[in-house]
């Protein structure tokens, strides 16, 4: 379906020039200068009441930038080269600062919400089951009503009271509040990070930058007659290149126990099997920003798409959720039962990767049969 | 296929009477009578040379055994009740009495296999790998090649070497130490109960019996004139009403993450979750041998039992092995990272439960869609 948008030879398609993508980068600075605007209304912090609305705000200021920035990659020739680089350096700082404190938040229900499950615990409430099971859906979903569900069942709040009302074992209590210390500390520290780079003068620096962008791009000469099609057929190939040197025979077969592999290898890195998959994430998402600036708003919703990118969000949540496990059964004398609940959770969340990479598999595989 | 053979009403299949059963059951008396004569040849202890004869025929010996004591249940009506009643008592006895060294040895082997490949190593000799991939043959395939290979990498024997050169973390070495040393323990006792047992006076009370039975089979007046069939297909319902009681469209769907639920319960008990798999397990059996005793020695090898059977071997397998981890994990005063290193195994072993039961279900539908 991508592939008779791109074809370029195709006569019947209408010309897409760098007009097309001026349009995008001012629609995309507009949405980052209107997140700007409700983050600052909602005080950028997390006191009452304002949390969830400043959780919003720095999730779409995020969200526009990732997509200034992939456009500005791979529409590199189109743009002016000094401008461009620097602005997507600034961008990548900013997107990176702003994402570490919903990461950490998220990394820590994902490994309660596993604590419980492996304890058998059934006192969740329904909807905070109704999110477990639609775990997989694009970042930034619902993270408020299941911090509130855990909180409800004093998950992060109170685990000792977890281990009496979820059935949990002292060991999974303790590895519970264990990981929540960390977490939080992390986050928190995240937190100020970003209110502190919210604050500075480099931020202002690209804030003004955007707020030029939303009315004038400045695209190199020639631009609005230059054909968008080809450096957005190069990021798909670029796509299909990075994919096709996944082991995706492998991923397809159920069970095939690769991603435990070195779960206890005294390598504390991250698994290096991992990077390929971590890339193939990023250019999927080059792949869906250069279909959206061809496409203008009519880019129709590619379902397979959505699922391998579902999967791959699945396989690197999964994966940094593994580490932290790992990292904090390394903390200095924490109990036996702690350890191995630990264990049992780091595990678990290997598990997961390897379940997101078949569903990426299933995913893809889908997608490549169905094009005609 | 199965079902053709089965059919009472099918007037093209010949009679098959009492008498064939009588010629089962001399004939696994026979094959009982020669592994008992082995054993007693090869010495029937562990002491040098002998030790891998040793093992065929405790083998051996219990493979007979479960044949007759499973005819013996199925064609209960063509047999003397009481006679048949006390035989199966004592088959069992002596069948669960000469497996037990068996199983421990194969759990230790299956969780030091796991911790190696868990941790990365890459110094298995080629051998080694072999019955790696072949692991999932029906049990007694080659454990002494194995065990020679564990051995050659240091396993058992020297898990600090191997920590040294497998690349063992120290936690997978220290969990590896205390489990070889927890199971090496149980399945010396389990050897020396085994010893014992083929000493006593019960032993050779149940000798004498199979004796007579290799040469005159006590059957019920009139069973010589009685169809086998019906109680064939009665023991093949039972076995197809207890499959379709599983969750098995659960287990299709890969990566469902039911097998490790409670995994971090308090509950000590083997999983209850297991329960009917092991009793498919038993009727599969009882199924197989019934139908070996229909057809005498013309069974047609039906690949797709075997490979059920098969994937519930390694499911009891990797259940008790996860259980042997989880109970090795509750030893006090281990170190934190023993622990970490049992909880990552025993979520290892619950996953290739999970596993297991997947290729259960993968090749029971293959049957059933095979049936015509």
């Amino acid at each position: 379906m991508a592939q008779q948008h791109l074809d370029p030879t195709d006569p019947a398609a209408g010309e897409v020039t760098g007009d097309a993508l001026a349009a995008y980068l001012r629609a995309q600075a507009t949405e980052f200068l209107r997140a700007l605007r409700l983050h600052r209304e909602t005080g950028g912090h997390t006191a009452a009441g304002g949390a969830e609305e400043s959780v919003d705000a720095a999730r779409l200021l995020r969200r526009s930038a990732r997509r200034i920035s992939g456009s500005l990659h791979t529409f590199r020739p189109l743009l002016d080269a000094d401008w461009s680089e620097e602005m997507r350096q600034e961008l990548a700082w900013l997107s990176g600062t702003l994402g570490l404190e919903h990461a950490y938040e998220a990394r820590l229900e994902r490994l309660l919400l596993a604590l419980h499950r492996l304890s058998g615990a059934t006192v969740l409430p329904a909807h905070a089951v109704d999110v477990v099971a639609a775990g997989s859906r694009a970042a930034g979903a619902a993270p408020a009503p299941l911090k509130a569900a855990l909180e409800n069942t004093g998950g992060p709040a109170n685990v000792t009271a977890t281990a009496e009302r979820g059935n949990l074992t002292v060991g999974a209590a303790k590895a519970g509040a264990l990981l929540e210390r960390q977490l939080t500390l992390a986050r928190t520290r995240a937190h100020s990070t970003a209110l502190q780079a919210l604050g500075s003068s480099r931020f202002h620096a690209v804030a003004d930058k955007v707020a030029v962008l939303a009315s004038e791009v400045p695209l190199a000469p020639a631009a609005s007659t230059t054909d968008l099609r080809p450096p957005a057929a190069a990021a798909e190939e670029r796509l299909t290149a990075a994919i096709a040197a996944l082991p995706l025979v492998t991923a397809g077969h159920p069970y095939n126990a690769e991603a435990l592999v070195h779960g206890l290898s005294p390598d504390p890195a991250p698994h290096p099997q991992d990077g390929p998959w971590h890339q193939v994430r990023l250019l999927l998402r080059l792949h869906r920003y250069a279909q959206e600036a061809l496409h203008g708003g009519n880019i129709p919703v590619d379902v397979r798409l959505l699922a391998a990118g579902r999967a791959l969000n699945r396989h690197r949540d999964a994966s940094e959720a593994a580490a932290a496990a790992a990292q904090a059964a390394r903390t200095p004398r924490i109990a036996p039962a702690t350890a191995y609940a630990l264990g049992v959770l780091h595990a678990d969340q290997r598990h997961e990767v390897e379940a997101a990479r078949f569903a990426f598999q299933q995913a893809w595989q889908k997608r490549t049969v169905g094009t005609p």
